[in-house]
């Protein structure tokens, strides 16, 4: 059974829906060994995942006794997913770094911070099966957490975990672009210059104006052009019975993100 | 001399961005051969384009009178640098459709509606060498303008253009995704049901709030699930001598883009 | 003792704020007469009203146990502690009303939709003393509430309520502005241009856009010029310890506010 | 004929909206006497002016060749007619400013740089006729600007300029509010202190966040409480044929508006 068969093979990570208001979903791997079927999922209960295997991808069944759609995971199925140890860069912000980055198929990335994974994930997805994210952090808690969710993505295979501190240096040369995600990034501007390849990619995620104000003069003061800082707030539109409105819940800031690129 | 090579090779698209302030940019094709290598760039007159090749990507050259940086052009320099028939959908949105569609290596997308490309673009740049775009388009001027972009970029080797108009029918089936920008989305609901795979994406991009209304009731109706619709704002956070501020220039929309997938 | 003394009279209606970290806010009656001087505030239990007179304005005090500042309550101290049947117009929006249909002292203006009379506390105030708002409401309940935020205020000889529908006709003629939060606004255009002076401003707050859509149509068929719909986006810019980054939390919606003239 | 008139009288400030798109605004005087009832209106060219008196407000009437509708122009369009020296308090900011401030009728209220008098205006229409504004400017551009501005609106009464640096010291005290749009608003807090009674509001408009940083941080180290600083964005909601839509214009940035009161 491929990777473009329809119904659920042993081993596929899959998406279950409550069919009812479609909005609770769990991440589940299919497994077949005896010995290891079994699996508790956190509001579901002990589930046996074997019984998922042949299961046709889209279609409603019955698990447990409640009703679910079976799919695929998405990109924003793992992201909602994941677990959190501090606060994630969200999906409106990871879009607008791909394409400020041009990440691309083959592309080799350089993270400053892991975090929880959920940038490493939409960068992993992207750059796969040639490309690479080398992700550096300092962190244990972190660094577990962040394996955790790349295993139950699927993703790991594309994705190297270093624990070192970035703003001690960064090994890697020639690379496409540099992502950070730590408190102080103006401390990480000569590092990412040195590894990246004229061109490369600076990006730098921050929730306050004054870390924006040091990476940027810091930009400034080395050989990087194109310096530039995107803010972008994301809304729901509600089409409701009693007409269309905006939704009412709104993220207020998540951060700021700075882009350059490096030249000669 | 290879693709990764840090130096200018014939038929190379080389971007030129003054070395001055750096907001004008170029995008020329540097070309030996001595019968094709005059190119006549708007803005900068007639250049030798042979003359780019050999040069060091990133470094400053004199070109003309002028002087330049030299470099491979990303995803957002050939956005900037297309020729536009209608509205484009913007960075801000395309971001948007990537993260929310799950748009990776080798995906299969249907696009309904070329316009002048731009989103185009962004998607064979992420779906390509194994993906591919089919766009489906009526409009001949569109089509012409189209193809000239996608030549520019490189891309057109991802991309299908079929001369049809999508509302009457979807020829390819299996695909990952469908992304509308076109007048009535709502008549091409039923369209890409059939040609999605299960948990496959449906997208479209729409101006008007009574577009999003026709589209989302239409796809309730079908077995679509997680039906939203999005609204992005983007602004730029401007680091000046005088302190740090949002910038003055914002445009107050673009469009909504309502999402969904199909399930069995 | 009069209204400008800085110090606590008899009958005053007295902010208090906790002296800690200044987010608690209550208002209360200071009254002397010994019948009617213990008054039970929620969260602070019964206190003696009778000791808050002759305490100086701005000043701190210990009331109970807790140690408060003493202030006259402003506009928003007003909006922030009345009793809510409905969701009221927040001051973002009420700030807009304000300067779009010129609110002024000695205006007269009807509003439709009492609710819970949070709009019509801020209109009362920059009306009175020569001003009047004349306010139509057909639930009870929201005019027992309306009535009650009113007396607490201070505000009610600014105020007549109507126990009327006004999509059944408005009595008052030659009124600077008509007002309106109902849910069908478009039913009124008539009966408020009958009611404005040439030159007179409507206003109508709506959550959806569809109401935007059949207000603006009738405004437009009738004798109503510079008709346009408003929506405001309000958020905290946050100075902390950290740096300086916006607010995280924020209203993604309220509603839009139409505004239009009267011509003859 | 009386200020209530639906007739145009001599001296009245007069509103001609051209009545084809109404979008063309001109303010003009209305005057009897033979020697000066000819004006030079910038795009009408020279008018009769006494040939306004009489008119009907609301009611149409040719003036020259073109056709305009007479109406008594309302605070918005005093601030489209405006002569601007500097950047302006637009009305999304001074309705912010009004109901925070709680500005309302009979208040005094110091205003720290008058700029073209847009601000001035505003509050001048709501604290009129018992209540004043203090103006302290430096430049004698903008006194003569805002001097012009104020008689052009009828207002001048209800504002006193004063050549003075509000740097250096306010004279009035006990005033119910103190508004500033100059450079360094943080220089003016303790004088702002020394002027308002307790309980008064102080607010400061600036465009950067640095500036709002030091202000806040100023504000904190003096005896006010309640500092909150807000940013509001506008945009319109535009009903065309083809559909709603929000507006494709849009500020992206005018000003922080920070806000705070004293207490002893």
């Amino acid at each position: 059974m491929t990777l473009n068969s329809n119904l659920v093979s042993d081993q596929d990570l899959v998406l279950l829906i409550d069919a009812h208001k479609f909005k609770d979903t769990f991440i589940v791997k299919a497994i077949t060994s005896k010995s290891s079927k079994l699996k508790k999922v956190g509001g579901l209960g002990v589930i046996d995942t074997s019984k998922l295997v042949g299961l046709e991808y889209g279609a409603e069944f019955e698990i447990g006794r409640k009703r679910f759609i079976v799919l695929r995971p998405d990109i924003m199925d793992n992201i909602k997913n994941l677990q959190r140890k501090a606060q994630i860069i969200t999906p409106k912000d990871s879009g607008v770094i791909i394409i400020n980055c041009d990440i691309k198929g083959g592309d080799t990335v350089i993270e400053g911070g892991l975090g929880s994974g959920a940038l490493t994930l939409v960068l992993a997805n992207i750059v796969k099966p040639k490309g690479k994210i080398v992700s550096y952090e300092i962190s244990d808690a972190n660094i577990k957490v962040g394996k955790t969710n790349l295993k139950n993505t699927g993703l790991e295979k594309s994705v190297e975990i270093k624990k070192k501190d970035i703003t001690k240096g960064i090994t890697e040369i020639n690379v496409d672009s540099v992502i950070l995600d730590i408190p102080e990034p103006w401390h990480v501007v000569n590092n990412a210059y040195n590894a990246l390849k004229p061109g490369g990619h600076f990006a730098s995620y921050s929730p306050t104006m004054n870390q924006v104000e040091k990476t940027t003069r810091e930009l400034q003061k080395n050989k990087f052009i194109m310096v530039r800082t995107i803010e972008t707030l994301q809304r729901e539109l509600v089409v409701g019975e009693g007409g269309t409105r905006p939704g009412f819940e709104m993220l207020g800031h998540t951060g700021y993100v700075t882009f350059a690129r490096k030249i000669l």
